[in-house]
């Protein structure tokens, strides 16, 4: 394609974005900014994710079938899952004015998954175990009401998604399939040039599920995650599941007086600190929950670190956790929120201590007493010491993997898939049974699969770039080649540019009358793999130079027609 | 593909729909209905749809570029062009629950059409009269907040469109283009089969421009529209705009006694042809309306026709047009809504007459009095007659051709694509412009072209169908062959299905265990133009059979290569 024909400009004054990502692909003009976290793909970027998409679907092909479902869905379906005021993304739509809302006053929600909208759908087909396994997927645009949305591509109001959805009769059967995704996964990973640093990360199951999820992780510099690596089972956990160990704190062993200091409106781990002139490593974090079934239970973690509500259910064996209401904090410590603490707790409350303050001595914590804090707080002396201390903690960077007691590698990465053992959560929720082989009526099994094509593009971007732009995979890029025509080569490269196109190569041809220095930073910034120079010096011959490398070489076309072979690419 | 790896299913009990798309999408395993107005499209449905998508690209691709817009857009887009409150389709989102909303506060809207998005885009990257013409255009999901769907999918809420988007310098070059649309068009109704049946008519440009829009209309006997052909000048007009004049009416020329008739609460012309024992013929409908600036004026028709709101607007000469208020009409009939008529009207109000009350005489309308109706009215003796009569009303069956005074032809249709010259309306309102080649500042001339491909699918089904299912034509068609192997052919069948797959022609095998009569069932539910049949009595032969046709053909492997070859389907 001509340059001039295509429709794009790479932006020379661009606005600077929060995100690597959004800055290179906007600057380049892959996309453009319609509003924070939507963007419309210009024709080079829809190149790119026409590209990841259909590799995408290919590996999903292997694995199940296409489907398109609709954007739009009633409420019913998402009240009978109990997600209509639960999932916190959750979007909605009205008639957007006074005559619309009069034709039309439903309200429908607009699909951030699809689960809701699936299974109601499968239950209309598949009723015996003769219609099992059923896998299908699609390939469209999701929506999610995000607070933020700062980070380009990688998280979006609006984005484009695979989405793959199994039901099977048994646990067993859907375990193996979904090993089988896993596979696909990582197949995909490969072709769009990840595979090498993209690893499957244990995640948290969700409310419905003690067993793990699994998180595609790629390792990237920019990445907003955190993973930790336990070398002792060759296993990634990402920052929720981690198993934590707090490194240890050196103590002068001698034992203070207790004392309540008075330290009004004095709350939050930051402020006390500031007040109290202790590290934070020295303070507990004490907080109070209540359960599904309304009990209140207490939850203490050294000061640097935040409670994991994911591990501390489990501890605690309950299905809901939540932080206690404002008159159960107050039931619980005799004090407002922000002073509670572990002396004088009511008899008979459930405790749970993280292992980061097992040996703890001269420790701060909140007095249970509006505006005091106590200091110099000691175990057996003060507070009855736990018979057992728990990780009940978010990982951080510098803790230790229990299981080795070392420190633990942690990377940073960006997510790019997540897969869900869902089990029956869904099938239940609609009452969906088939009648099995031994004649009994049972709910299936059933696996959520997300992988984000779009988001995939701008981890590509946040992966692979340099100072002057993009350098993007030759799977996904948006051309194989870029052809520079510079002055006097003109007519050699019309001839090129024909040469190539007849072999089926993908060429962007700058054609453009402007300066062999912007026709260069264009090429640096669209990052295609192979940039290519004619002009009135280069004779018979191209000069050619791979975007990812400095070496330029004059060759033959024969030989560039032999490098170009897809086959070699 | 074999039937049973397909996920899909003819259902045998299926609910009728009001329209015969839906029910023979659904119950043939094409689409399925997650809610009125938005489907989900199976794997069967995805083909035929990814086929007219495709088609509908590679036409696009030789006169535009391929884009990807978003669905969401903010609100002060739709402001600006002064649509956010106008728009009666147009849906906007917000959080679906109270921790969404509490997240993210802001609306936006959702798409039903992209001029509100694609303008200011266009507008960050084309400034000159070099970058001109623009020609930009997408496929996907729009929306429209629709009080009924209750057509299948000729109506939806959620529908797939392909729409297109032009800039031009001048309203000659967007004119130029604007034809090149229109032959892309057709070349895309030709190969979806439609071809013969579809024409080109003339209608509304909407609000903002005299000129005409057009609609591409394919006749089709459950079609929801009509059109009148208008055979002096070969022109197609949709009822908004085609002109029209009533038959005449017999009169016995005998003018009778003006009569003011007592009729409590008898409005509306159903009523009064009830009450009065009269035709609706002999009535006269009179409506008041407003304009822009407020102006009331008087508009009347005769009783069995409608206003045409459009006509009636190029009559007045103003630019808005709507019903007045019950305060204007009361001011101006002295008379609650129901009971305006043509007798003592205010000295000064302009008073709009429908040519097919001309030649009217001992007819009924409103007395300008509550309850009251005037009978036996003629023009002159008890009202002045108007020095001009107008054509006002909307165009219906049994209307003359006021070209040639014959009756018009009238056609059902159905609308497969609309195109429109938008002019500077959009362009104006973004205050975009470009210098021009004389160094001038000017507003671009825009052109919009909507094609619906869902809507689409609908219509072929419609238009191709039998009492036994679907008829698709060839290129849209799920598949080319539908192998269906009855008991003993099971062994050719396999051997014929990779021959023929191998041949890349797409079969679509039903290998499951049902009676012939199921899968011939099947087979014409589904509608793929080729039947192919392997039994323990065909040995080495095949039955073949057309989807539209009786006959039945025993023939070779190789007569079936070649006449399945793609060149000659």
């Amino acid at each position: 394609m001509r340059y001039s024909q295509l429709y794009t400009k790479t932006l020379k004054v661009s606005k600077s974005y929060r995100s690597v990502n959004a800055t290179l692909l906007i600057k380049g003009g892959f996309i453009d900014q319609t509003m924070a976290g939507v963007y419309s793909f210009l024709p080079l970027g829809l190149r790119v994710l026409n590209k990841i998409e259909q590799i995408t679907r290919e590996e999903m092909d292997k694995i199940a079938t296409e489907v398109l479902l609709p954007a739009l869905s009633p409420k019913k379906l998402w009240i009978q899952t109990g997600r209509l005021n639960t999932v916190d993304v959750l979007m909605k739509t009205a008639g957007a004015n006074e005559i619309s809302k009069s034709k039309n006053t439903n309200e429908y929600v607009l699909n951030c998954t699809h689960e809701d909208v699936i299974t109601p759908l499968v239950q209309k087909f598949n009723t015996s175990y003769k219609d099992f396994p059923v896998a299908l997927y699609q390939i469209q645009s999701k929506f999610r009401n995000e607070a933020r949305a700062k980070s380009g591509l990688l998280r979006g109001r609006e984005f484009r998604m695979k989405d793959l959805y199994s039901f099977h009769v048994s646990e067993s059967d859907l375990k193996e399939y979904y090993e089988k995704v896993k596979a696909a996964y990582v197949k995909v990973y490969e072709r769009v040039g990840l595979g090498e640093d993209t690893v499957v990360t244990l995640a948290s199951g969700g409310d419905f599920t003690k067993a793990y999820s699994h998180e595609f992780q790629t390792l990237c510099e920019s990445g907003e995650d955190l993973i930790f690596f336990d070398e002792t089972t060759n296993t990634y956990y990402n920052k929720e599941v981690a198993p934590s160990q707090a490194p240890a704190i050196d103590y002068d062993g001698q034992q203070h007086e207790l004392k309540e200091v008075y330290g009004e409106h004095i709350t939050g781990i930051d402020a006390l600190v500031k007040f109290l002139q202790v590290p934070a490593t020295k303070c507990v974090k004490t907080l109070i929950y209540q359960t599904e079934t309304d009990e209140v239970i207490v939850a203490a973690v050294r000061g640097n670190y935040e409670i994991n509500e994911i591990k501390l259910r489990n501890v605690v064996g309950c299905n809901e956790l939540h932080l206690a209401s404002e008159a159960a904090v107050k039931k619980t410590t005799t004090a407002q929120l922000g002073y509670a603490g572990l002396l004088n707790l009511p008899a008979g409350i459930r405790v749970f201590v993280d292992e980061s303050i097992k040996d703890h001595i001269n420790f701060e914590c909140g007095a249970n007493k509006d505006n005091y804090h106590s200091i110099n707080v000691n175990w057996g002396r003060d507070v009855q010491k736990p018979e057992q201390f728990y990780d009940i903690k978010v990982a951080q960077v510098g803790d230790l993997n229990p299981a080795n007691g070392k420190p633990f590698q942690v990377k940073k990465t960006s997510e790019v898939g997540n897969i869900f053992p869902l089990g029956t959560k869904y099938t239940k929720a609609f009452n969906y049974t088939f009648t099995d082989q031994d004649g009994q009526e049972k709910f299936p099994y059933m696996g959520s699969y997300g992988l984000g094509t779009s988001r995939l593009m701008g981890v590509l971007v946040e992966k692979f770039h340099d100072d002057k732009g993009i350098l993007w995979p030759s799977s996904v890029a948006p051309f194989q080649v870029h052809l520079v025509s510079l002055t006097g080569g003109e007519q050699a490269a019309q001839k090129l540019y024909q040469q190539l196109t007849a072999q089926h190569i993908d060429v962007l041809w700058d054609d453009r009358a402007v300066s062999a220095g912007e026709k260069f930073a264009a090429a640096d910034l669209i990052g295609v793999p192979v940039r290519l120079i004619v002009s009135a010096k280069t004779g018979e011959q191209v000069e050619w130079k791979k975007r990812a490398e400095s070496t330029i070489e004059l060759i033959s076309v024969d030989e560039l027609l032999n490098r170009l072979d897809a086959k070699k690419l």
